[in-house]
């Protein structure tokens, strides 16, 4: 089951200085966190049950950076929170997703992580994402 | 105050073929709506707090079949929801932020609404949107 949007994703050059503009939009950076499977550091945000996930890649090619290269910075994914990420994937190659991850990975802040391609959900990189709270 | 994230907006060029994505991934559309303002027809689907807007053009001048147009279908914009909106844009513009609209119009559902420009905001679109509940 979809239980929320657990988190917005969103590609930046620089970390610090993102961290200034959406500090400034009234929110509070509340850790950062480097992901070196993902090859990015991470500020988050809460924005009530959501997160804003601000990536700044950490290789040049790291998929964020490649993003920032190609598209300039912006939204990059969005994830929803699910209760049961295996059974969800299986569900969605049921129904003919394209998956990035056929089986989870662990992602920021130690939840199970599994990417669809956007090329089967109109254009979005979609995230699943299941988190023990 | 930023209460949420309120809604996410998903540019699409079609949107009975992205309410079918959309619910197969496991979501149910709640409402279609047609927002002559903006130029676009929207279905709506819910995940825990935060809104899902699927926004298709109904114009070749709405923006956002010029976004398609430009970048392709994808995600448009994040809105977050505030309690005082007008209270909020101002102290962005304090803070030196770029409003697209500088007083608060009527969006989707009937909120108050304002955009800020994206450039800066580090490439994101961005809306505050006040809504009463």
């Amino acid at each position: 089951m979809i239980k929320k949007v657990d988190h917005i994703g969103i590609a930046v050059r620089d970390l610090e200085e993102a961290i200034k503009i959406w500090e400034s939009l009234g929110l509070k950076v509340e850790e950062i966190e480097e992901v070196p499977d993902q090859k990015v550091r991470t500020a988050i945000f809460h924005a009530g049950e959501t997160r804003i996930e601000l990536l700044e890649g950490t290789t040049e090619d790291s998929p964020v950076s490649k993003f920032v290269e190609k598209r300039g910075e912006g939204i990059h994914h969005i994830a929803l929170g699910v209760d049961n990420i295996e059974e969800h994937l299986q569900k969605l190659k049921e129904n003919g997703f394209r998956l990035i991850d056929v089986t989870p990975r662990i992602g920021v802040g130690g939840a199970k992580i599994a990417f669809v391609h956007p090329k089967s959900v109109g254009g979005v990189l979609l995230e699943l994402c299941e988190r023990e709270e």
